[in-house]
C-alpha cells in the first residue's frame, strides 16, 4: 500500500482513461493540463480509436501501454468506471484517481457500483482517490493532475487533503494567484468519496515524508477514526495535523450524505478525541488557511505570553479580549522594554502590554512601527508578537520591506502576526511577504491563529522548550 | 442640546482653532481636508498672526469672526485646550470637536485637566467630541472633519459612532477604498474620550434623522448605560442598532483604560441587557462592518428559513453547520421548485437544501447561477438565500452583471448574500455590486450576519411579517 501511495503521489508514469481529442473536453482539459504543468514522467492517453492527443501517442486500452503505468487518471462515464478499474487492476497499475462522479453521493445505483468498485480497488492493492473527484496535484506542483487550470503553482512544505474538491479546486485556485502571502503547497489531494485510500493512510504517509512539514484535512467524517487519531497522535510529535471537520450538526451530517455520502459522528465526543490526540481543529475554511500559513512559517513553536503592539487603541482592546477568551496570555514586558517604548513615545504615554504607538507616528513612523515591534521581538517574556498596525499616509516609511527584513533577521525565530488596516495595507502585506509573517483579516483571526499554534506546542511536542529551559537555568 | 448635535453634525459653519501656515501639520491639514471635501459652508481659520491660510482670511480668536460658528476643531497644544474651550462657550460657539489628545487616557494632568474641559462644556450647553479624537465626517461626506484624507467618500443612509479613531480612521479609509461593495456612511463619528456628548445623545439624534437607516457603534464603555438602553430599545423600532462593544474582558478593560479612560462593566450582564433592549451585538471589527452592509440593504428584513444554494459541497456541509448552530433553519423547498432543480440537474442528483448545483455548471453555467439563485429566491418557504459560488473559468458567463440584475429586480425584497471563491471571485464581487447583494469573505461570516438581521426582525420591531400573514390567511 505505501508503495502504492507512492504511485499515486510521485508517479514516474500516468495515464489519462477517457483522453479526448476535444481539448475542451473534460479528458482533453486533463491532458493539457497534466503535460503544461510540466510532469516530467510519461504521459499515456488512453482512447479506443485515436492516433495521438496533443502530441501524445495514443493506447486503446490501458493494457495495451508498453511500460508499467504508476497513475490512471478515469475520465469515462460512470457506466464504464467499473471496468476500467479491473483493466487497470489486471493491468498492474499502481493507482487510480476516479474522476467520474454520480455513485455513493447519488442514487442506489451508484452506491452498489461504488461499493463494486471498492472492493476491486481493495482486492488489487491499488492505491485510489474517488470516486467524485476533480484530482490532485502533487509532487511540489510538478504533477497537475486536476481539472483546474494552475498557471502558477506555489510550492511548500504543507499538503491539504480534502473531502471535497472545493480545497484542491477554487481554494488552491484562490491562493495561487493571491498576489502575496500563498500557501506553499506540496501536494493537494481531493480524495473525493474515499472508495480506496482514506485519510488515515495519506496521514501517515504524508507523515513519514521529509518533504511534508504541515498536514491539513478537510473531511466531513472518518472512513476509520481509530485508525486517524492513532495516526496522529504519532505523527504530531514532528507535524502539526489541522482539521476542519464538518458535518458538526444534525443538518450538516444531512448535507454530508448528499455530498460525499459519507456519515458524521457525534461532534462533541469527536471534538474530545481529536484534542486528546493532539490535533489542532478549524472553524471554518477561513481559519483552516491561516492555521495552514502560520504552521509554515519557519518560527520557533511559541507559548502563550504574547505582547501586543499597536497603532490603534481600539484594536489594541479588541486583542486583548481575544487574547484573553483564547486562553493567552498579555505578556508583562521587562523594564528595559518599557524604557525603551517610553523613549519612542510622547511623555505622557505610559506603556504597557498591549502598547499603543499611534502617538509615536508623528515623531517618527520608521521607528514607531520597527523599533516598536522589535522592542516585543526582543522581550525575553514575550513568546509571540501580534503588530496590529495602520497603513496610512502619515505612518508610511521609505525601504519598508528592507526594514522588516532586517527586523526578522534580528529574532527570525519568533512568530510574528500582523493585522494591517488603512489605505496602504495592500502596499504593506507584500512587502513583508516571504518573511515568515503571519499577516491576518482580523483581530479575531489573528488571535485565534496565535492561541491554535500556542496550543499544539504545548500539548503535542511533548518536549522542552529549548529557549524557556535556558532562561529558566540562567 | 439638541441644536447643538445639529451644530456639530450638520454645520453651517466652522472654525479651525490651531489652524496652522505650514500645510502639512494637522493645523494645515484639517484645514485642507475641509475645503477638499466640498464644505459648502464657511471655513474660518483661528490664527493668531497670519492673514490667511491657503486661501481663506485668518481671525486672531474665535471671539472676533464676525458671524455665528457652528463648530469648532481645536488641534492646540494639551495646555492650551481648557481656555480655547472657554473661549468657544463664550463667543456662543455650537459644537466643539476637541483634537488634541493627552487627557483622560495619559496622566493625572491629563485627567484632572480632562474633568475642568468637561465642566466647561457642560455648563455651555455645547455639543463636544474628544479630546483625543481624529475627527469627524458627517453630512454624507460633506463635511470631512479628519485628519485622514478622503480623496471619495461613500454616502449611503448608514453611521458610525465609535469611542475610537480607527473606524473613522483607517477602517473607514480601507472601505472608501475598496473597488466595490463599499460600505456607504452618512456620518462617521470618532467620539474620543467623551468629555462632552455621549452616545446615547447620538443614537437619539440619528434614530430621528430620516437621513439615516442603520446605526453602528463601538464602544468600550457606557457613559450612560441606562440611557443607552433605553434609547436603543426605541431606535430599534424603526433602525437596527448594532453595536461592537470591546473590553470584554479584564484584561480588555485594562487597555481600554489606557486608551479612552474608560472603565468597562461585567459583560455578560451588558450582553442580557443589550439584547433585551433589542440590540445587535458584533463580535469583531470585521461582523460590525458586515452587520451595517447587510442592515443597509434595501430588502425585507428576513425570516429564519435560508435556502443554500452552493456550488461547493463541502461549503455547502458547513453552511448547513452553521445555519444550525446560528439557530437558523434550512427551509424545506417546496414541490415546484425540486421539479425545477431536477430539470437544471444531472438525472441522478436528488435536489435538496442546500443544493449542489456544481453538476449543473457542465450543462450551462449561466443557467446554473442564475437559475439556481432564482429558484430559491422565488420559493415561498425561503425567508433568505445564501449562494456559495464558485468563481471559476468553467463557470463564467456572458454578461453577469445583467444576469444578477434581472434576477434581482425579480425578488428585490428578499435577501441574498453570497460568498465567492475563485480565480474571478473579485470580478463576479465586482459585478453584483450595488444590487443590495451581501458578499461575504467566509461561509461563517455570512450565515453570523443573516442570523443577526433574522434575529433583529423577529425580535426587535415588534411588527408581524406581513408576507407570513398573508400566507397563512391564504
Amino acid at each position: 500500500m505505501t508503495e502504492n501511495l507512492r504511485a499515486l503521489l510521485d508517479p514516474r508514469s500516468v495515464a489519462v482513461i477517457g483522453a479526448s481529442t476535444a481539448p475542451g473536453k473534460p479528458g482533453g482539459v486533463l491532458v493539457r493540463n497534466i503535460t503544461a504543468g510540466g510532469f516530467a514522467g510519461s504521459v499515456f492517453p488512453i482512447h479506443p480509436k485515436a492516433a495521438s492527443i496533443q502530441g501524445l501517442p495514443c493506447h486503446p486500452t490501458i493494457g495495451a501501454v508498453p511500460e508499467r503505468v504508476d497513475l490512471a487518471f478515469l475520465v469515462v462515464r460512470r457506466e464504464a468506471v467499473r471496468t476500467a478499474v479491473q483493466q487497470c487492476a489486471d493491468a498492474g497499475v499502481g493507482a487510480v484517481v476516479i474522476i467520474t462522479a454520480g455513485f455513493g453521493e447519488s442514487d442506489d445505483w451508484g452506491r452498489e457500483e461504488q461499493d463494486a468498485v471498492a472492493s476491486i480497488v481493495r482486492a488489487s492493492g491499488m492505491a485510489a482517490i474517488g470516486p467524485n473527484t476533480i484530482g490532485l496535484v502533487s509532487m511540489g506542483g510538478s504533477l497537475r493532475g486536476s481539472f483546474v487550470q494552475f498557471p502558477h503553482w506555489h510550492p511548500g512544505r504543507t499538503v491539504l487533503v480534502a473531502q471535497s474538491g472545493v480545497f484542491a479546486g477554487a481554494i488552491a485556485d484562490d491562493e495561487m494567484r493571491r498576489g502575496h502571502h500563498r500557501l506553499g503547497l506540496h501536494a493537494s489531494v481531493a480524495i473525493g468519496n474515499r472508495a480506496g485510500s482514506t485519510e488515515d493512510e495519506f496521514l501517515a504517509r504524508f507523515g513519514a515524508d521529509p518533504e511534508v512539514d504541515v498536514i491539513g484535512f478537510y473531511l466531513e467524517s472518518f472512513a476509520d477514526a481509530d485508525a486517524f487519531l492513532a495516526t496522529a497522535a504519532e505523527v504530531k510529535r514532528t507535524k502539526p495535523v489541522v482539521v476542519l471537520k464538518s458535518a458538526r450538526t444534525a443538518k450538516g451530517a444531512q448535507a454530508a450524505a448528499s455530498h460525499t455520502g459519507s456519515l458524521a459522528g457525534d461532534d462533541a465526543v469527536l471534538d474530545q478525541l481529536m484534542s486528546q490526540h493532539g490535533i489542532v481543529r478549524a472553524g471554518d475554511e477561513e481559519e483552516l488557511l491561516a492555521l495552514l500559513r502560520a504552521f509554515a512559517a519557519e518560527t520557533e513553536p511559541p507559548g502563550r505570553r504574547v505582547g501586543v503592539v499597536t497603532f490603534s487603541g481600539a484594536l489594541g482592546v479588541l486583542a486583548s479580549d481575544h487574547v484573553e477568551l483564547e486562553g493567552l496570555q498579555l505578556a508583562g514586558f521587562r523594564e528595559h522594554s518599557i524604557a525603551a517604548y517610553e523613549r519612542i513615545l510622547p511623555t505622557w504615554q505610559r506603556p504597557r502590554n498591549p502598547v499603543d504607538l499611534w502617538p509615536a507616528v508623528d515623531i517618527d513612523p520608521r521607528q514607531a512601527v520597527i523599533d516598536g515591534l522589535r522592542i516585543a521581538l526582543a522581550d525575553d517574556d514575550t513568546d509571540q508578537v501580534l503588530g496590529i498596525l495602520l497603513a496610512v499616509a502619515n505612518a508610511d516609511f521609505a525601504d519598508l520591506r528592507g526594514e522588516f527584513q532586517r527586523l526578522r533577521a534580528e529574532t527570525p525565530r519568533k512568530p510574528l502576526h500582523l493585522v494591517i488596516r488603512g489605505a496602504l495595507s495592500e502596499e504593506w502585506s507584500a512587502a513583508v511577504d516571504g518573511l515568515d509573517i503571519s499577516v491576518h483579516p482580523s483581530v479575531r483571526l489573528a488571535v485565534k491563529t496565535m492561541g491554535a499554534t500556542a496550543w499544539y506546542e504545548e500539548v503535542h511536542r511533548h518536549v522542552p522548550n529549548a529557549r524557556s529551559a535556558v532562561r529558566d537555568i540562567a
